[in-house]
């Protein structure tokens, strides 16, 4: 079964976005992303996860894998970055409040104007004091969570933007679980012969695999390290994988990050050392000083702890099953988008 | 009566700031903070606003008042600024959606290292299609839930931190409410003989005033038009005053910036056209062109609407007793504090 996108072409104007600011559209699509954060919300409230305010304005501690897209801030005369994650600074919590969230915007400097990508998206963050297993329970509950809160109280915007509201009821916990190798092996055997072990996915082979399997939320587990964000803790029985997750969604592809981290002093500082974003913040004239505060909070002793990152307007892409992220929110801002 | 204030020392601790994360001081003072901030949305989701995610990323029209404090990003070799506001981008949905809100970041570039100034800080912001009396009323029922939803999940927390438990359940609607006009005049009669109708109040003057009217949230209504953001809109009876009111909490001063706004294109360009602001923007080579799309919202019209911001952390600030704004966050951000 192939799904099809449904994106009302009226989300799509971005040149004087205000002038649809009147539409049926645009409320639905305004209420329907206020009760998804609403849902989100309520799954912390319930589960006892304690709110942080993490900072913005922040050292290379506040980027993902890719250093290339953060953008830079005359900080005083000094420079600093936007932050792209709060994750780091949820993780050293841990230890002490054990469940935290928060969200806020993630910049990315990224030049592209398309279908795909933004400049700035909400990013809901969670870290907990547990291991992997939990860690998938929590997200397969959150994103239930959302969609049902969605589903509950705005089955009318959904209808009226085109949603398939039968499906969204479908979701439900558990996810589908597959391992990174069992997803390249299933490309290779199906659509991609070239492929190899310990090439990224790209969201062409995300598409084919959601919908190889079902056209649900697919868990793509256990990635290998070498592509993988450095903190993610390596799986004891084969050290060349992480005990990550990707969450795929219809329509929208990767909507969750997630892994179990790493806590022991020595591996950090090692796995950060071999880090692909290490080399790259070393050509920006940087060093392994910006992440001394956080190095410094496992210097004596960590504790096993899980987290993610759900991209807000991907889960909505998703609800939504639009084709273009930047039909699914009010302010959506690229390159060629300023208000 | 004077209220001593009472913030532990450790609090106060910012360099190396994670390594007062394990302490019961740190952990109480998370919790507080979450539920404060779940209070508010409880409010905003018992009263049907709707959450909008905003632009961090903007033109001027995310500045207020003071455009010297705004950080400039690069922006793919052009400029642009980080928010200090989401004001105008939820002002302009209100005809649509009515009753609108947000929270995110608020980003100031202030260079100043004591105990009242942050870098970064959330702000919480409301607009909806309404008047001045209704305004006032969201704001004591607002402030009145993200209180009582501290009084009433963390008791314990607050006691560790040495907060006046009593005095937070006396905080109740309605707050008393006095004019500028009033507040200069009880000024002049009791400590600044030199005080003119026109100056500025500043937060010696807002702390004397807390106090003289029984230590309670206090609104000061009516500012001088010319001392105040361009779009607030002009009082009937006097047009040199604006319907604005300034929430002045115990401990932390201005809370709360709110007015009626403006929605008369005419009448705003012209505001505008005289605003500082606009003074200040000209200086950095900037046009009206920058506020152009806010503009054109109400080229055919717009309707009355009234909305505000609170400051997050001086709310917390005013519910601990502390005299230190850096000890009411877990990441208080400056110009001497990076992580």
């Amino acid at each position: 079964m192939v799904l099809y996108s449904n994106s009302p072409n009226i989300l799509k104007q971005t040149k004087e976005r205000w002038k649809i600011f009147h539409t049926p559209e645009l409320k639905a699509l305004a209420k329907i992303e206020s009760s998804l954060m609403k849902g989100a919300r309520k799954y912390f409230e319930e589960n006892d996860f304690i709110e942080i305010n993490v900072p913005h304005l922040t050292m290379a501690t506040g980027a993902c894998e890719n250093i290339n897209t953060l953008f830079e801030v005359d900080w005083f005369g000094d420079k600093c970055y936007l932050s792209q994650t709060g994750q780091l600074y949820l993780e050293v919590l841990t230890p002490h409040l054990k469940k935290v969230w928060c969200v806020g915007p993630s910049f990315r400097a990224e030049p592209s104007v398309d279908e795909r990508h933004l400049v700035e998206f909400p990013l809901i963050e969670l870290e907990f004091e547990g291991r992997f297993d939990e860690l998938l329970y929590h997200i397969e509950n959150l994103i239930t969570h959302m969609v049902s809160t969605a589903t509950e109280e705005r089955e009318k915007e959904l209808k009226l933007l085109g949603a398939d509201v039968e499906r969204l009821y479908s979701i439900k916990p558990p996810f589908r679980k597959i391992t990174y190798t069992e997803a390249v092996e299933t490309l290779k055997r199906n659509i991609e012969p070239s492929i190899e072990w310990g090439d990224d996915l790209r969201s062409s082979h995300e598409k084919y695999l959601v919908s190889y399997f079902g056209n649900k939320p697919l868990f793509i587990t256990h990635y290998p390290k070498k592509i993988k964000f450095f903190n993610m803790i390596e799986d004891e029985s084969n050290p060349d994988v992480v005990k990550s997750a990707d969450l795929i969604m219809p329509f929208s592809g990767e909507a969750v990050g997630a892994a179990e981290r790493e806590y022991r002093y020595n591996k950090l500082v090692e796995r950060l050392e071999q880090s692909t974003m290490m080399k790259m913040l070393k050509e920006k004239g940087r060093s392994i000083k910006d992440f001394e505060w956080y190095l410094e909070c496992y210097k004596e002793g960590g504790s096993p702890h899980s987290g993610c990152g759900v991209g807000f307007n991907r889960v909505t892409q998703s609800v939504l099953g639009f084709d273009d992220i930047r039909a699914c929110t009010v302010y959506p801002l690229n390159r060629a988008m300023k208000y």
